[in-house]
């Protein structure tokens, strides 16, 4: 497996693999990998010639008071990972690669990013646009893959593959859960004992919102109601938004009559957990 | 020459020359187009194998209360030109399949859309730079030409490509100018004949700032009050702005000590008129 630092490194190999006519899968990751991002990884090395994961804490993703400098790391585990899976090159660059000091460029999608997770993250999605762009710039893959989990940031990249007529196709990969049902997440490793006892507090109250709306709940805030009752329940449980939202536009809804989407952010002990369904 | 209306027409011809290992280059334009336009045309179809001329008022890159209605069209005109000068394929898309209702997304660079003529036009470099991004990523362009008479736009595309690591080339081409020195433009077709006759002022004025600045002056506020004078001496001429910027931020300089562009936006009799020049 390659490890590659720089952006030129990594166009080099494009080049030639472009060259040779083979399909390149990219599947962007901050690292510090778990059986998500695992999931993703396995599926690109099923449908693509090369497969590259991004590994790369993006500073411009987070906010001010937000956990960029102790975003947990562990880039060796991360290499093991990914060759143990057959990854064939893993771009690990230093923010100044990605970012000179006179970068000043910015890509976004309006109205998705508005509610949700964009509520309480107001610059997180623009800056998850901005160097997912890079990298599919980089990479020129045919094929991204990310996870079901960050269910806003999927439909806001899909969106902006659309409207900017980028040449790849993003695969939508389902959420893989610890065995209690807590959506995986590197910022798992933040809970305490107790804290991570606490957070399946998230799944239960989702499943059961679920399986409301497949019985046919057409009300969208009964849904909405019944899940925050459940998550208020326990009391180390504080609810950043419960929303019911549209699939396509992801706007508020109240009556549940097309695709939908169901998500959730809640800090646990201080540590923002998310987590989310979807009916179609 | 291929006429292609819709996106995906143009990606298939596109993939067929990639795949032969053609050359493509790209010259973007909103139509009506004149000997600015054909030397780009000229300049892509001596360096590359295919050139595309992209044909299209981009309606997001005009304010609300801007000529998008009135901007002169003639596509007959354009496509005996494009030919004539050997274009393979000119795309002249609707807005509709540029645009969908439900487009959200949007590409820009800081800073240096601020001032010049951001100032008076916010959203203009957002809609050029997100049109831009699009005909990029459609052609897949080797090369992409434009005329240094939008010396703003040139610099932000030319930051904007290297900031999201667009694999393209852009070409900055000289001004065309016509005989009596006015910069060619589409929308000097609005101007009256006697507007017409008073427009050379503006290359009469920086046609005397740049012997100032060449014959060694540094004192930019003495370049810029001398551009003014000779412009406000004209008594149909309503100054936008005369501004002199560093050529890497384009922020306004009072010591000339490095390259500069010195730009200026003009109304004549409420044609709004731009040039420049640059020093490097």
């Amino acid at each position: 497996m390659l490890v590659a630092t720089t952006i030129e490194e990594v166009k080099a190999n494009v080049r030639q693999w472009k060259k040779d006519g083979l399909k390149i899968g990219l599947v962007p990751t901050m690292g510090y990998l778990h059986e998500g991002h695992a999931s993703l990884i396995s599926r690109a090395r099923g449908e693509c010639d090369k497969v590259i994961v991004s590994d790369f804490v993006n500073p411009i993703q987070f906010g001010p008071k937000e956990d960029l400098a102790t975003y947990p790391r562990d880039f060796d585990a991360d290499c093991k990972l990914c060759e143990g899976l057959g990854a064939d090159l893993i771009f690990h660059p230093e923010p100044s690669e990605m970012y000179s000091p006179d970068f000043h460029s910015y890509v976004g999608v309006d109205t998705l990013s508005a509610g949700l997770c964009g509520k309480s993250r107001p610059i997180h999605f623009n800056g998850v646009c901005t160097v997912v762009s890079k990298l599919f710039n980089i990479t020129e893959a045919d094929k991204a893959y990310f996870g079901q989990k960050d269910a806003q940031q999927l439909a806001i990249v899909k969106r902006m593959v659309r409207d900017l007529n980028f040449n790849i196709e993003i695969v939508g990969c389902p959420i893989i859960r610890e065995e209690d049902g807590l959506a995986k997440s590197s910022r798992n490793t933040y809970l305490s004992d107790d804290a991570r006892a606490k957070a399946t507090i998230l799944h239960k109250a989702l499943t059961k919102g679920e399986e409301m709306v497949r019985a046919g709940e057409t009300d969208a805030i009964k849904v909405r109601t019944e899940i925050t009752n459940i998550i208020e329940s326990e009391p180390l449980a504080k609810i950043d938004y419960v929303e019911v939202v549209d699939l396509g536009e992801l706007q508020q809804c109240d009556v549940i009559d097309g695709p939908i989407l169901t998500a959730v952010a809640v800090y646990i002990d201080n540590v923002r957990l998310i987590d989310n369904f979807i009916v179609e």
